[in-house]
């Protein structure tokens, strides 16, 4: 096992890159999706599931769990990755996107952020100093710095100042990172839907060689086009040697569709949310397994996945435990959907390694398409 | 594997009875606990997991079946057990005591009962024939009579009343069930905290020659020595080779008490309940995992259990699961709860065999008794 943090390209095809991220907690293989294990759990599963489906690593957010059960109490108890029985990579994000959406009476100056908890309205302060202190205190591996992210559309004039506030707080989180061995920090792109902002961000980012980069801000209402446009001008800036991760996205499509534009690393609450919800991702497409049309249909998810919540259990049985809103339906729901997430990206990986990724991506939308449909006729 | 249902008494000590019932679905350790799974799920478990802590048989509601998603519907997909992942035994109940305990609007008459959903409000009508054919669309190996559960206290010829008619279902019930080879039908011991009338109610069931007995309308509120003398008068009426039911019941020391009265079989809401609210049950007593005392507490709820759930997670790691009210924690303390009382059954079961009931007893409650004191001083 290494003891630094490096990033291999291993394999590209057009655009679509196939990399290993080294860590002393274990190898990242990229393109990655990692599940967000949000207050330190990936809801509804045992962490040894989420390992099972192939995750190499997972998120954890730094605003849930410095407001419960504190960066203090974790790094106490052994740190972030013994708390929560994830002893493998666990990248942190910086708290800043969820005091814009979670948080109430926030309060942003030049120095950093003041809020109000959303779990008991307590006062808070967030710097770039302080969250990266916080998750040096979870011991998290991959983390990210304190940044703005405004809602879109927006003014170009509040972008810009938004893009250029993040930039001084990335030199002030890489200074506080200082040298972590085997650690990364990474900074974020900003500039919301302004392509000369973005480049700007994205080059003074790599002018500082942080170790990895991501792109924040999408995935926030712009149509999916709107941010393929941005990575396909955004990314040119960043160097090739670095890992790229798109922050909070997507669906299946999202994904494949920015793996082709160059991205190494995603991540969303998306298949975990959407399972709670009755709510399948498959091969097929999605299932809304809420819908009275599954009241009989003795079929499982996908007959052919290794997955026992996808393989064993009737449609039938799930859209039972759904409407009767029974704690095994999110937990089967979020199994399946992890597990074809996970197998999504297996299946993106070996494709670049093949050569074949456009082949992949028109074989894997058309199955969405044909969806049901196909299963029916077959 | 046998194609009928029997049961044979392996051994004795004191009232303590070891048995099997055996089945075509498999055989019933006795003195088992019966996991509840309401609604054709033991909420918060996979079924793989019931069965691996040593479960025999689940028990399923009629009451909540019947509402959704329907025994005809669960006929069609290929019965409960194949609908619910469970392909070893299964007990109903009748669905008498959901309508008493959740339905609005029930009105009792001779033939049977009328209520409304507590889901939706619509009206439903059991009988003691529909009950048995409900169980039978269910496909279920032990099925229950419909009987009238009252609550204590009451009234004696309120008592008597339900006491009587709970017997003239009895008797519909049987000749509704019929002959069903591998199955049973078992009568229900009704009289309330009247001692002779439990011992006209157990007689006259008795005399109907059923495939085995419960005792049922205990548990309900009274004091446990209510409840055990009840049962030390109650037993001695019904046949000693039929297996012993107590409905409802209970904590671990009501499990140990009444097993040394000659109970054989039990079901409860408690562990998996419990569990759901932050309660754990271990060979050191209860553990409520939402006090704070477990904050900073790296050790695991058992560090000498085979479950995961007991062993590997720290109380520190709970009690945030528990306080953020993360699925996890509901997760992996009913699994905890079910493991424990399937450890417990299993020691009951070796000690009736040793011919050490008594000293088992002892020292089971002694360890309860200690506490979290013997941990801290070990």
């Amino acid at each position: 096992m290494t003891n630094r943090f490096s990033f291999t390209l291993l394999a590209q095809d057009g655009h679509a890159r196939r990399g290993e991220i080294t860590t002393p907690r274990g190898t990242i293989r990229t393109p990655a999706f990692m599940p967000v294990g949000t207050a330190g759990t990936v809801k509804a599963m045992y962490p040894g599931q989420v390992r099972d489906l192939g995750s190499d690593i997972i998120l954890g957010n730094v605003y849930h769990l410095m407001l419960r059960p504190g960066a203090e109490r974790v790094a106490k108890l052994g740190g972030l990755h013994e708390f929560a029985l994830w002893p493998w990579p666990i990248l942190t994000d910086s708290g800043g996107f969820q005091v814009m959406s979670l948080s109430s009476l926030r309060k942003l100056d030049e120095d950093g952020v003041t809020f109000r908890s959303h779990i008991d309205g307590s006062t808070h302060r967030l710097t770039p100093e302080r969250s990266v202190e916080i998750q040096h205190l979870l011991d998290s591996d991959i983390q990210m710095q304190l940044d703005e992210c405004i809602r879109l559309p927006a003014d170009r004039r509040e972008i810009e100042r938004a893009m250029e506030l993040s930039l001084r707080w990335a030199e002030r989180s890489a200074k506080a990172f200082g040298d972590q061995p085997g650690k990364a920090m990474f900074g974020i792109v900003q500039g919301g839907d302004q392509p000369d902002l973005r480049i700007r961000s994205a080059e003074r980012l790599a002018a500082m060689d942080l170790k990895g980069y991501a792109v924040g801000g999408l995935a926030v209402g712009e149509p999916q086009a709107v941010m393929l446009e941005t990575l396909a001008e955004t990314l040119p800036s960043l160097p090739a040697g670095k890992p790229r991760y798109l922050m909070g996205v997507g669906t299946p499509d999202d994904i494949v569709q920015s793996v082709a534009r160059g991205i190494d690393m995603f991540d969303c609450v998306m298949p975990t949310r959407a399972g709670r919800h009755g709510l399948a991702f498959t091969r097929h497409g999605r299932i809304n397994l809420r819908n009275a049309r599954h009241a009989e249909d003795s079929s499982p998810l996908d007959e052919t996945s290794d997955c026992p919540a996808s393989r064993d259990y009737s449609r039938a049985y799930l859209h039972h435990l759904v409407r009767a809103d029974e704690a095994l339906g999110g937990m089967l729901l979020t199994w399946n959907n992890l597990a074809y997430y996970q197998s999504l990206m297996a299946g993106i990986r070996s494709a670049i390694e093949a050569g074949s990724y456009a082949d992949f991506v028109a074989e894997t939308k058309a199955g969405w398409e044909r969806g049901e449909a196909a299963r029916k006729a077959a």
